[in-house]
């Protein structure tokens, strides 16, 4: 009796008036947002008013939404949307906003369909069509390699034909675009299988040595112009090959990467850099691991400041779990760097979302993906309190069949928890989307809270620099760079230009 | 250089050997298990005898998913692998295993299709066909009701054509199921409005005062055949009828629902009973809800014994919001208990999932559904301190289009933080699922981790008494007439049945 003689007096304490209700409820909404990435930033009055034309378009765009239900972008497959994100005003802030670093991101896949289409306008590629597939080859002469119809000079072959026709059947070879995509790729299986064609396809066009150079340079280019000032990418390190069909060590590629950023920092100097994470197949068994080791040791003494670290990749759930090379990883990584992909997966209380365990065991600088650590709250906790980055890219999680509608990703829940995240891209040329402007929006339109705002922007492309794998001194240039040009986007923002 | 040692050191002393490695993997997984639902539960050896059966059959199940992916159940729509859930030995000894209660299903929604087309099997029931629609009444003659063709008694009509057609026709205005889900019901809108008219169709049948009377027996007999031993039902309480076109005061049909609680306490006296949430529409104005807490009132005062509380209904995104009615709402929540559907959406800062908040402020005893929380993880922390139970339901999110693939379902996390859930079916009647095995069976195979056991369904069944709203006397009495069904169940196991 006397308990509930208490609990009627403390709710009558509590709950009172509406006023106490009103105070108690704000209160959880402070809280919430205090907790939540970005939300104890202290915007200056300049940044306020561009957040104030971000956000009277951000809700137009959810409220549009919100109240259209059949037309909700999110609900759908993001191929049945992506076009729109173009007429999205908070779209084009977000592409003019300095977004800082891209931070997990792989060679093969960054420059789209049009642009590998492009490098076949060549007098020296050879082209073999198969059922259902395309091999392609640089060569001074007719590829010796395998085919089961014929290998000609593509030039020659277009020339003989419709060359947009051509154009637009060859392009379909290079995207995971399509206009049906829950028919094309009802589950993981159809759209990684298509996924692994695409590499197979470009990887032959890219590693021409020539192409190669080049199209890291316009990668560089691209980035920059999407206002990103800085990349770490990663590669599989493949042999580069010459016209005459010389291949080259692995070394090589990373050197040629060397050579490339050095290039574009001499005429972009205001661009800060690139580093290399080599990250091979995860399909591969021990012996096989410690040639991958062995391999990025030696990058890492030949060139320790384009190095950032190791990593392993492919499709999670068919590769080697880490915990077949605890020993062996144990070892090296006392002189390597992990920036392990983990737990890309829908699986639960699996070898594969097992993977997030090891990656936080074995010192983890930052963990691609973690998609499944929202099942393992311990593990959250973990990130947070070593401040270990994960390194979310949304929309590649949506093609490759992991989530279908964005609002149930589970990065609503990292933010909310002001988890270190950086938003990245993976492979945005596969799925044709921007660099990282289609996913910063995804995240900030789709994913985050309605109420989330430039803070939450801002913080991501601080988090950006503050997780690379730059030393502590270039880190601190690098967020005073940033700085610099975030001041000239808010000094300059004209909120009747969007 | 003191901190570089310092740290240096501490890192040999974790990770000196591959030992040390292996034991805090282990503490993790072991910390986890500890943290998740029923993860703390100790099973006796005959119950561990029933797990090992139940985990052999369950490894095989999600192995052969995850080796298959492109079978994987679970990345696909309910309706796609509901029939391949009838072939499961997990679902058979969950078909067999006491579940305790339902705590979260509503009323005109639980028996399905088959039920309903036969109840159509009356002299006394008028047919009128519309475009793409139907009506239905029962009555001594014909309908004065508006109808746009022609009403028929429907049994001329059915005798007049192929009977069988006839019914697989009508058949279909009775479910949500259709062969092609991702076509028909591309976002929340249209599996919404389909859902709606379900309701709009069966409410003219079920509410014929003796069909109503025989639906709810037959409900409470499926449940008990189901090994389900009690049941909280949510209704609007629609006024009934009878064939002279008499109509009944909404109290009726609470009177109507203790009457036939007490005859099936009667004939079964080894089923605990029913409780009466009432639960109106929530598309409504403060003066509307003035009424509603009038009517709750009177039949609580009436009707103590089966009252259990009040909650507000209907597709959350349309419906106002609790913050308009907090002072109406605030004052009622002295003598009303609140079991509010709250956060049923897939938005995230907007009034909707806003309900949650209001819904843990206002007192509520369990929430229902609470899908959207999963982004207010300070509401989280609420619901675990003041012990509120989330009412789950998985199949209905699926079906009503908040996930497609149920891995993405934020009970995954719920289960991984112990946060006190209750599963249950919703309206498994319009999807076609059993009233409680189904939505059990995919929350263990489909949301669960793979590790999760019989511990976690022992918890579940227990949690559904332990979080009902019987009195602290009644509830004790049927934790423990749980657990002699339980140990019955237990005893009698024997795995060469499954």
């Amino acid at each position: 009796m006397r308990i509930l003689v208490s609990y009627v007096f403390i709710l009558a304490l509590c709950y009172a008036t509406t006023d106490d209700y009103k105070a108690k409820r704000a209160k959880i909404l402070r809280d919430e947002e205090l907790l939540s990435l970005g939300g104890n930033i202290q915007l200056t009055d300049k940044e306020s008013a561009v957040n104030d034309c971000l956000m009277r378009h951000k809700f137009q765009e959810v409220n549009y939404y919100f109240n259209n239900p059949q037309y909700c972008n999110f609900s759908h497959n993001f191929f049945a949307y992506k076009d729109n994100i173009r007429h999205s005003k908070v779209y084009k802030i977000i592409k003019d906003m300095p977004k800082g670093a891209a931070l997990h991101i792989h060679d093969m896949g960054i420059l789209g369909a049009d642009y590998i289409v492009n490098l076949t306008y060549s007098e020296v590629l050879y082209i073999c069509f198969e059922e259902k597939d395309v091999k392609l080859k640089f060569s001074d002469k007719e590829p010796n390699e395998p085919c089961k119809s014929k290998w000609q000079l593509i030039n020659e072959m277009r020339n003989s034909m419709n060359k947009t026709k051509f154009d637009a059947e060859l392009r379909k070879y290079f995207t995971l675009y399509v206009n049906d995509p829950d028919i094309e790729y009802p589950t993981i299986k159809e759209s990684w299988t298509t996924f692994m064609n695409y590499f197979r396809r470009v990887s032959k066009i890219l590693t021409y040595r020539p192409i190669w150079e080049q199209y890291f340079y316009d990668v560089l280019l691209k980035l920059k112009m999407e206002n990103v000032m800085y990349l770490e990418i990663r590669s599989v390190l493949p042999n580069l090959y010459e016209l005459d069909g010389t291949e080259y060590e692995t070394i090589v590629t990373a050197k040629t990467y060397k050579k490339i950023i050095q290039k574009f920092k001499k005429d972009y100097p205001d661009f800060i850099g690139a580093k290399l994470i080599y990250a091979n197949s995860r399909r591969i068994n021990r012996s096989q691991l410690d040639e991958y080791i062995r391999l990025a040791r030696a990058i890492k003494k030949d060139m320790p400041d384009i190095f950032a670290g190791f990593d392993l990749v492919g499709q999670e759930d068919l590769g080697s779990p880490l915990i077949e090379f605890i020993p062996q990883l144990l070892n090296a990584s006392k002189d390597l760097d992990y920036f392990f992909h983990a737990g890309e997966t829908n699986w639960y209380g699996t070898l594969v979302d097992g993977n997030l365990i090891d990656a936080i065991l074995l010192g983890a600088k930052r963990i691609g993906h973690g998609y499944a650590i929202i099942k393992h709250p311990l593990l959250i906790r973990e990130v947070i309190q070593q401040d270990i980055a994960l390194e979310v890219n949304v929309i590649s999680n949506a093609v490759l069949s992991l989530v279908r509608d964005v609002r149930n990703h589970p990065l609503s829940t990292l933010f909310a928890l002001g988890v270190p995240v950086v938003l990245s891209s993976d492979d945005p040329g596969a799925w044709e989307a921007d660099l990282l402007s289609d996913d910063f929006y995804v995240a900030f339109v789709g994913v985050a809270s309605r109420l989330s705002d430039l803070r939450l922007l801002k913080q991501l492309a601080i988090n950006s620099l503050k997780y690379s794998a730059l030393d502590s001194n270039s880190k601190r240039d690098a967020l005073s760079k940033f700085n610099l040009r975030w001041n000239t986007f808010v000094e300059n923002f004209d909120c009747s230009n969007y």
